[in-house]
Order: C-alpha cells, then structure tokens, then sequence
C-alpha cells in the first residue's frame, strides 16, 4: 500500500466512521420513552411509603373484624359500602355508588347425619359437618333421608348411570390435589375441584339424584366446610347441594366401601328477592388525562362462613392504599386513579359486569384487581396484548426490589375485571404465593389473623406501583 | 537390671498376669441378665411383624369410622365396649368387663354472637364459634347476653377485680404457645393453656362472672373449637363454660380493645344421672408367671367433636394389637399381658381410678398406656424408680432400629395409669413428636385420616416391644 493510497483509505474510513457514529445517534431509539425519570423516582417513593403503611392492615381489620361477613344482599355488606364510601371520602376522592340489582341468598339451618351403615350403633347417629353451598335450594323442612352414591368424578357418576343414581344423593369425593397446591400451584388445584361445586348438582340431577353433596373444594384437612357458588340449569331440577369436609368425605367413602351408607341431610337456605347494592367508586382525578382511568380494585363482598379477610377485605384495603398514598406523598398521578370496590363478585358478578356494561371500555386504560389473599407478592399478572409486556419493565424492576420480580401473561387475572378484559382493557394482578390460600377462602377461617402486616404491605406496594406507573404511562398501552 | 532380676521380674510379672485375668473372669458380671437370647429373638421378631402389621390401623378405622365419638355414658362408648370385647374374644383372650358407674353429660345447642360492639353495623350479628366444655352447665334456655371481660391471664383477673367483672362474661384469652409445640413440646404448650380450661370457671365465678369463655387450649388456627373436661368447686356458683376458636379469642380481644363488646351466649348441655359403663379387660395369660400383669392399653371414651381416632381409638388399637402379634408369631408371654380399653378418661378417669382401686397393685408388674396419638414415635418414656432405668437398655437398643432411641423418665406418663403410677406400679407410654397433636384433640378434626399407617404400625411396635420385654424380664423391676 503507497502512501497515497493509504491516505485515501483513512479519509474514506474516517468519512464512514462519522457516518456510521452519526447514523447512530440519529435513529430513533427501539423502545420510546415509557416512564419519566420523575416518574421513576416518585415510584419508587411510592414504594418505601407502601412498604411502611399500615393503612391497608387497618382497613382490613376494620372490614373483616368490625363489619365482619359481607354477603351480598346482607347488612354488612351494606354496612361496608358505607364505610368504603366514607373512608374514600375522607381522602377527598370523588365518590359515587354504582347502583347494582344483586342476588340475595341467606344460609339457613343445616345439619348432616348419617343414620345408617354398616357397623352403626343402633340408635345413634354420625354427625356430618357440611355447609350449603351459594345459591343451593333447602331441603324439605324436615330435611330428606337418602342413600349416598360416592363417586371420584363426572366420569364414574356417568358410568353409573340414572339406574344406580335415581333418588339417592351423590357425593362427589374429587380429591384437592395438595400437591399441586404446595408446589405453589394452589390457584390450578382450585380450578381443578371446583368443577364439582359448580356444576356438581345439574350432573347429579340429570341421573335422577334427589341432592349432591361435594368434598369442599379446598386444601384444608381441619373439619373445614368450604362454601362457594354452584348452578343450576334451567332444563334440570334443581337440587339442594352442600359441600361436606375433607374428613367426612373420607369417611363417607370409606363406609361406602362397606355397604350402604345413609344420610338425612337438612338445609334451609333461602332465595330472597333480589335486592340493591353498590359498586363503590372513588376517583382520584389525573391531572393531565383526567378521563383516562386506572382502576384499582377487590370485591366488598365475601361469603358468610368467615369474615372474609383473604377473600377479599385485604384486595379492598389495598386498592383503597392507593389513593391514600398518593396523597400522604402529594403525589398527584396524570391519570385518574380510581379505586373500586365490587359488589357481589362471590355468587353473580353483578358488579363488574354492570360497571363493564355502564362505563366506555376505551376510558379505561387499565384495570387492577388484587383477589388471591395477601401472601408475600412475587410479581404481577397481565391478561392483554403481548406487545405490552414491553412497557412494564420498569415497574417489574421496581417491584423486584420487593422479591416481585415475575410478570406472567394469563388470560384473566380477576373475575370482577374479567369484563373489561374482555373488552380490551389491560388488565392486572398482584401474583402470589397461593400455597396456603386455598386452605382457608369460602371457609370459616377466612379471618383477619391470617393476614400478616409485612406481607399485606407487599401487595399494597404491588398494587401502589403498578396503579402509578400505568397512571403516568408516557405511552398508550397496546390492546 | 541384671538376668536373675529380670528374670525373676518376669516371672512375678506373669503370675501378677495370670492373677489379673483370673480375677477378671471369676468377677460377677455388673448387671445380673435381663433378657433371655430367646426372648431378645423374639422381640425382634415381634417388632418386624408389628412395623408390618395393619391391624392396628383396621382396628382404628373401625372405631373411629364405623363407631365415631364414644364420649362417656353414649350409646356409642356402649358400642365400642362390645366391639373390642368381641374382638380380643376373637383373639381367645379371656375377657371381662370390670363396671363402672360414670358421668353422663351430653352437648347440646351452642351459639355465641356478639351483639354490640364498636363499628357494628345496627341489626346485625356477628357469628362467634364456641363449643361447651364438657361438664359445663347450661345457660338460661333463651341464652344469656353480657358484656365480655378480655384477660390473658388469672393475674389479669385478680387486678380487675369483683367491681370490673360482676355480672360480666370473662374471656380467658391465654395464648397457646405455638413455639414451644413446634419445638416438639406441644405437651408443655397444651399445659399452659389446660390451666384456663379446667379453672377459669371458678376463677371467673368468684368475682362474679355469669359466664366463661376460655381461648381453644390447642394449637389450632382453623376456626376448631378444643373441648375438654372443666371443674366446678362446691363453694364457688357454677357459671356455663365454654370455648372459643383461636380465631374468635383474637377477633373479641381486638374489638374489646375498641370498647364495649357483649355476647349473647346460648348453651344447653345437659348432666344426665349417672350411668353404667365398664373398662374391658382382655387376657393373654403368661405361661409361667400368670399373676403378674402387663398391662397395655388405651382409653376408649372419646370427646364428641371428632371422632377420636387420635384421642384415643389409636392408642386403645395399638394395645388391641400386642396379643394380636403374639398369637399370630405364636408366642406365648412369661407373664400376662393384659389389654385394657380404659372407660372415661376424659371426664372423671373413673376406668383408671376404679381398676387401681379394685386390683392388687401388687401384681401389676408394669402399666404401658398410649394417649398421645400416633405420629412416629421417638422412644418411650418411664414414671417408676431410677434404678430401673438400666433395665430397659436391651429395649431401647431394639426400639432405635426403628428411630425411638429415647427414654425419658417422668412423673406421669397417662392419665389411666397414673393412678397405678401413684402405687408405685412401673409405668410407660411411647414418646411423641407432638408437633401436630394438639392442634386437632379435642376438636372435630381428630378423624382417622389424621392416622398414617406406617406411624402407626411403628407406635405398635413401641407397644409390643415394651409389652413382651416386660412380661418377660428375668428380673423383678425395681419399685
């Protein structure tokens, strides 16, 4: 190479060097600007407040001890309506009640006996503990006396057939998969056994069965009955359904084996004429995009049995952290944080599918729900467009400050939501650990002493930052 | 040192040797025989058939199952006092029924509600689980209603005095310390809190109180209520008593801390006339020294919550099992063994009270009783004299081929037999990990499902092994 020659090719290499450098600096960066750095810092300001609160734990209390069960239809639930509405206020958010037309089912008396079966002291009787589940109709009044056909599941009750089921009582002996349950699997296991509760009486009916009895679709093995939504269909008679406990489902089985086993099953629940309640709704107005909202939410509602702490006066308390973050910070976010407390999500969804139906989809920029309890978060779920998964990198390293470090899509994250998830609304959960979950909701163990303050206030930090974070979104979400 | 010394050192030397040896050998040996080669085989004979054997487990299934709560003075105790004669009868044991006249006190009706308190929504309830005591009078037939006194303790209640508690209901809310359990100890725990049980009604009585509640004595955090017997004293009012969940406890301390919080309390239990019932006696005879009795046993009486198949139907099982084993290896003991289904331990101990009374303590070679449930079983433990501590080596050596190398020496080692105890009779029990125990006895969720059938077969074989080294011992234990 001459000298000349070498000149030219380092004019020509330095020419392409500036270009390339330059191209560089010109092209549009691949991802946009998601969060401002205010943004980010105030999130995670947001966080070491939430992570500090005993707000939520408060309200918490407040909801399950002193109001206590919250059965749509019932006083309480009435009462914490109120109370919601009340304490929103206090925060000076905007409050309205959303006007519902909801169920209302009562628990009556219900009492299970075994008086017949092989080895029985004559003259006595074996107590069963059973609970009716939601929306069951009662027995005769002096209840009905049957034989139990035990059966695993809809498989075996159908090989049976209407000869072996026609005017016996059907229990549905599905066993709760434990070990799915504590490889941190609880919701799967859940999803599994409550297949029977739900549609346990409609199978059992078609085949002739004069009432259905479920093994409670829960991991608890403390006598505990697990109560819970069930159907009926409008072409099947309807018949009175009770779930019994893990231990007199056993039990059951086990005299079943023997011979015939025999049970005078009482329940006297009532379906009282529909009734009014709310959806409580509480806006924190955004000061850019005040008609964009970011729902934060749980369900006021719980069953009876407990006090419905974990299912869910903790998603409530959590959701209602928010705003009162927020403001404790002076932390105003650019859309409207909107706190909602659903009506009515345990036995007919009128809540959520009535705000689904009232409300503009499109104005909903996205939708919380926290509805799994209040165990140590481990990050979030997101049922929406893939292509948003991108934006919420974040917010995920934040939480992974907190051990929340996962984000999983799914195609639905909370039953209130799902409405708007099926309108395109992206939408949210707090993910949890769900290994001790399923052992205490719809039981009467579902009390206040099962919520631990730290782990509550993780989820109030999981719920705190992803409300902010979407409510300060440089960016409009794909869906 | 020259030749001839060394020489004649050495012959000193040997004959110091020879001596030595001599001496050595002639000695008697420092502990006299205890064991016979033949019964050291048999005994691990029998403890392979016992780690084998399902006996024990039907025999568990069957009370608990097919017979269910056998509380003291019901149809069902009857039952299971015919059902294990029969069965030892099977076996060609020489069975008798040794009569008792014992308490019959029967549950009734239970409802608690709190009827006012802080935060109360106007009209409504709110559920409390509890369960009578046993032995509790009942209240007036509509209920009674008052506010409820919260203390952790009976100092608690002295400071308060008769001004703060007159007329009032006392919760007794003495926490059960779940740590000492978890270490192992539950026993230790469940003493603590048994205090409250048996001696809140008087305590709280003699200031005025017109009820007692007393915090659940177990472990429990599912909403289960622990039964258990209480004491009246003749000079102190009796005053209905009765339990509360861990649950409830916490709830009604929270809202007391709040304000006023009255109960209406509703309980009627009745104490019925004495009745008859027996402890069944089942004998495997010795065959050469038939007088002296070994005894092993369990008691049949359980609470009425559950079925008692921890509390006690296991511990009468693995006692039913020991003839069982011995007759299937066709072994014949030195000395009997006695199989005892104690009647009433749970409420007066008139079963152990009356045997020690009516029998020759003398010839109660030794009492083994299982009370403690059936989880694996780390050794046994001993209430007689020191000295005889080393006679049970070769025991422990075969009993740590199945993990339960401990032997512990106590005071008292079961309720029944501590009356033979207290006469000075050699006493044992197998020694627990008590880690779960006390959180479902007494309670609705001691059921069979709670007995594995391997820990089981190894509390049987603790049993047998115990058993047949003691009715064959070479030598009189020291007593």
């Amino acid at each position: 190479m001459n000298n000349q020659i070498k000149q030219n090719f380092l004019i020509v290499f330095g020419f392409l060097l500036i270009f390339a450098l330059k191209t560089s600096a010109q092209q549009p960066s691949p991802t946009p600007i998601l969060y401002s750095e205010k943004t980010l810092n105030e999130l995670k300001q947001i966080q070491r407040a939430a992570l500090q609160s005993d707000y939520a734990y408060r309200q918490t209390a407040y909801l399950s001890n002193n109001i206590g069960a919250r059965l749509t239809g019932s006083l309480q639930a009435e009462r914490a309506v109120q109370y919601v509405a009340e304490e929103m206020r206090k925060l000076g958010l905007d409050v309205r009640l959303q006007k519902l037309t909801v169920p209302h089912w009562v628990r009556g008396e219900e009492r299970g006996e075994l008086v017949e079966f092989d080895g029985m002291a004559r003259g006595t009787t074996q107590k069963i503990v059973l609970t009716a589940l939601g929306g069951s109709i009662a027995t005769a009044p002096n209840g009905l006396t049957a034989e139990i056909v035990v059966v695993n599941n809809f498989d075996e009750l159908e090989k049976l057939g209407r000869k072996n089921v026609e005017g016996k009582i059907v229990l549905f002996n599905n066993k709760f998969d434990k070990q799915l349950e504590e490889s941190g699997n609880g919701g799967a296991a859940y999803g599994q056994a409550v297949a029977y509760r739900g549609g346990g009486a409609i199978a059992a009916a078609r085949l002739g069965a004069i009432a259905v009895l479920v093994r409670s679709a829960g991991g608890s093995q403390n006598r505990l009955v697990h109560t819970g939504a069930m159907r009926y269909a409008d072409d099947v008679t309807k018949i009175p359904a009770a779930a019994v406990s893990f231990e007199d489902a056993e039990t059951i089985a086990y005299l079943a084996k023997m011979g015939t086993v025999k049970i005078k099953l009482l329940l006297t629940p009532q379906t009282l004429p529909d009734t009014t309640s709310y959806n409580v709704i509480a806006d924190l107005k955004g000061s850019e995009k005040p008609d964009e909202v970011v729902i934060v939410s749980g369900h006021l509602d719980s069953w009876d049995l407990g006090t419905g702490a974990l299912d869910d006066a903790c998603g409530v308390a959590v959701s209602m952290q928010v705003p009162y973050l927020l403001k404790q910070l002076k932390i105003r976010p650019k859309r409207t944080v909107r706190v909602i407390a659903w009506m009515n999500e345990e036995n007919g969804s009128v809540g959520g599918r009535t705000y689904a139906k009232e409300e503009d989809a499109a104005k909903q920029f996205a939708a919380i729900e926290s509805d799994l309890g209040a165990t140590h978060p481990i990050g979030f779920q997101f049922a929406g467009k893939i292509e948003a998964m991108p934006f919420f990198a974040p917010l995920t390293k934040i939480l992974s400050e907190q051990g929340a470090r996962l984000s999983q899509r799914q195609d639905e994250v909370g039953q209130d939501i799902s409405f708007l998830t099926d309108k395109g609304v992206p939408s949210f959960a707090p993910m949890f650990d769900t290994r001790t979950y399923f052992n205490y909701h719809h039981t009467a163990a579902d009390t206040f002493d099962k919520i631990t303050p730290k782990e509550l206030a993780e989820v109030g930090s999981v719920m705190a930052v992803l409300a902010y974070g979407l409510a300060n979104l440089e960016q409009p979400l794909p869906r």
